[in-house]
């Protein structure tokens, strides 16, 4: 397929905290992240290379999990495409909502399992008052070295019972690609990593392995350097953070990660893929066997259990 | 504008060498490129993560400097809008010419100071032969650790007497966009910086200032980490390698550079950009005024003098 | 204790191997040392920064394991008096031996647990022959980059069935401190870190939790930087070199780590301490119950089983 | 000489600032130091893992430079040793005096340029406060990763019109060795670089280029990883701090360094030396001719300018 790309990148993620005032500590003092704006219910995050207003949305919220995510079209008339076949696909749409501070109106949908899904192409950029300004005028906002700083939202990861199902749903809306998968012994899929861009990836899907819908498996950032993951091991071990796993390398995409989780319990990385792209133009997925998986998955390291069970919300109780 | 991209990436650079033998020595051992084949006068040389066949084509020659630069296509059918944007826009034609090792029939054009360009899509996927199949199926060739090691080919830099039509040709022969670009105080433009894709650049062009035509400033590529460069000046220095200038770090696109001159004169790069990305689709050229270069180009080093006048092949002498 | 060191270093350390070509071949072409001499049984290996012949003396041998410690005097009248002070130790002796391609005559004595220990003055510097000079006179030998190049031996590891015993044989016999100390909740001593200078260690002895005498945990050397370990991760990954855990963190001494296994089966580590010295004439040692270990130990990272269990030679079988 | 260190280490440097605000801000919020206590005039700065209460203490003064430079003696007996020595040197003596808030009496001299040293043995140990308390037991305080966050202070350069005649006060007062040097072509000595330990150096004194006693060079701490001196680059330039040469790589002693100036005009140093030791009893020093330097220092970056002349307190000028 032609990389006619419709869709820009993904933009932003709404994440919901059932501890918000702890979450939003965490995410502007130890995580790194910068306060754009706020308003009754949400904070809008960003990291100090986003060109956009936010890239977080941090909602107040009864349960955790991800609120929606957000991609940004190439243009007007891209939008305008990429709403019609969303209309056209016959999957859930919500319609058009206004915006909020970081982008005019967007076009709402919805994925097989009650994801959220936005697209829009009017966005505000962030424009950095005195004091954010950065001193070389090619990065969005000031460096300012604090906690973590990771440089830029990176991808998301979500859970669906049925990965197959979601990448139709990819494909169709999005225009996504997948550039690597996990082919289980059973048969069934067991994630697909889907990129819009020359990205390795900018969202994930894994199969859900509790019971419960809609449900985030990870969003993750961005780091300049390994090293700056390294350090913010030491940053989340001296603030208490429970470290999940990691900082090590995943053989899929050979991402150097760190998995931690927030304070209500959704689960955040910091990721660094070094100078990795993906070119080609007409790139094959890569599908990973578990056997080929064995070998050399986090340089022989085997993946903690709650890797492959925690998500937000929590997953419903048998019975519930 | 929307990038819907004809072109998907700078695929490869033809390189002159005077020295052919000494050059090919320090490509393979010391500079850290595989050589994946050869003919009678070209060695076809890659780094580990290229998944074309080649990214440098190596060539004797009586003098030094670029033979041609290759981009590919999105597709078969990207390829034919450009061969007709082309063929339209008045620019030198060369026609079509049949691949070599690493590819098929390629259309040659030229710019207005005497540089081939060739775009194709037809390429030669790598295959890696035994000894050099990766342990991760996602990377193209095994990890080898010789050398400086670069990952894949970043980008190029030509020099040219009048930036500005050097401008107009890569837009209109390659839809190229600029991202960042120096506005000299004499109301000249002093250099561009273009992209195809979503990285910052993967060519530049800055004013020629010795005399001569289709010059070569130097030929990038880029390494995982900013660390590999640091190594990369040991070895270049305990392989008595001439480093003019580096490792240090760029104002303009922020990159982290060393350049050293490879035995027959031409200057080549290594570089690290962290986790940089031009991600907006209404990216807006960043001007470097002279004043805003002063402040912090380099972490305030000054720029060594050789940077601004030697290029390849060496500049004409006066009365030559 | 006043830190008048009568022993200044770790010299070199004596491994035993029945795979006798491929364990060269693993630490010359894969490991990254330099062999300096051979002799019939031996092959003398050195990092890239060590300023005497020899660091690792590589012994063809029918099992696996250490041949000997060897650690260097401050001074001839230094080396005497640690002889003496041996001598009247009432631990067992086993008196002057000829040097070998590395020094000269040296003193050897044995611990509780039969491991072989010598001491010397008189050495043999290195002296880089042509094409191994270094660009820069400070330096022992020329930084090749060849495999994971670390820059020195840095420690070993013994395994002991009481590790107080083996702490008051190195207090008696060598004069070493205890930075670091595990303290079981059973009573015993778990672990114990030595220094004799202003390292962190130089060697250390963990409890024996297989049967035998005189066995080895593994034997380590320290690179410039971390980033070196994370490289060094994809060399063994792609020379199908068994990688037992890491690179991760220890919360003792702070060491950043990698573990392999080379052919014959001798643990062998790669490690980074930063900047960390023990500068403090006075230093108390840090004494870790099981509680503070939980704490932080590999960022949270769960110890593999084999570390506690597997050490060379192997452990003796039931009945054997 | 056998290596019986009467004096354990440098321990901690008193600057003079007459902008003494400014100074302490940028220490503390730029450099990434801590404040363990002020008293009148002085401010008591620690870097996260110096084990003391203080390795620099700020003080406000009338105008810049070095206040004394102290180092802690190996014990009672030692400082003891080490007091009869300097009274019988006929260097100058200044004698006892009360210590400050970081350790107990000192026993003042001055070397023959004016520079005032103090040795001492009764320290302070830092304690850290709750907020301040490390995750892991073996570091002095919490890693808290604000600003450059230096982990320990590491060395200071001294001027001196005659290096030879400040080598002999170092031999004689402190016992210190000299493991570097530069010997000029007009017979002088350029430089001497002094250890105390295993450091490749704690104290460096160059030739005095301007009119001025007493005068100091810089201060400098160490960093974990090279990294960490990148970063500080980009942190210095945001933060407007005057970055004078680096980050780069000296060839005497190979340290990767980087140089700013303080607001009040001190040359502060972030450095990192690898896993460099000096372990060799036996060191020779190693003795830079020009024609030596000239080959591989900072990578072959020429020095600037100001490296050369700058110094604190200003130099005297002509017919003052």
């Amino acid at each position: 397929m032609e990389p006619c790309f419709d869709i820009a990148h993904l933009a932003h993620v709404e994440m919901y905290s059932d501890k918000f005032e702890e979450s939003l500590d965490f995410f502007l003092r130890v995580y790194g992240l910068s306060l754009a704006g706020q308003d009754e219910n949400s904070a809008y995050l960003r990291a100090w290379d986003d060109y956009e207003f936010h890239t977080l949305k941090l909602t107040r919220h009864h349960t955790t999990g991800v609120g929606h995510i957000a991609y940004r079209a190439s243009s007007p008339e891209a939008l305008d495409r990429r709403v019609k076949a969303i209309e056209a696909s016959g999957y859930k749409v919500l319609g058009w909502v206004d915006g909020d501070l970081g982008h005019n109106s967007a076009f709402r949908f919805e994925d097989p399992f009650g994801h959220v899904f936005e697209i829009y192409y009017d966005t505000v950029r962030y424009r950095p008052p005195d004091g954010e300004k950065p001193a070389l005028k090619n990065i969005a906002q000031r460096y300012h070295g604090r906690g973590c700083h990771p440089r830029r939202l990176d991808h998301l990861n979500l859970l669906a019972s049925d990965v197959s199902k979601f990448r139709r749903f990819m494909e169709t809306c999005l225009g996504s690609r997948v550039t690597e998968m996990i082919q289980l012994d059973n048969g069934r899929v067991g994630g697909c990593w889907f990129t819009i861009n020359n990205k390795g990836y900018d969202l994930a899907c894994t199969e859900e392995h509790g019971r419960g819908n809609a449900r985030l498996h990870h969003v993750t950032y961005a780091t300049d350097t390994r090293d700056d993951i390294l350090r913010a091991a030491d940053i989340f071990l001296e603030n208490g953070v429970h470290i999940e796993t990691g900082p090590h390398k995943h053989a899929i995409q050979g991402t150097f990660f760190l998995y931690v989780w927030e304070p209500a319990g959704n689960r955040v990385e910091l990721a660094n893929a070094g100078a990795r792209l993906i070119l080609a133009p007409d790139w094959e997925p890569i599908v990973w066997t578990e056997a080929d998986r064995k070998k050399g998955q986090a340089w022989g390291l085997k993946t903690i259990e709650t890797f492959h069970t925690h998500g937000t919300p929590p997953a419903v109780k048998n019975g519930a």
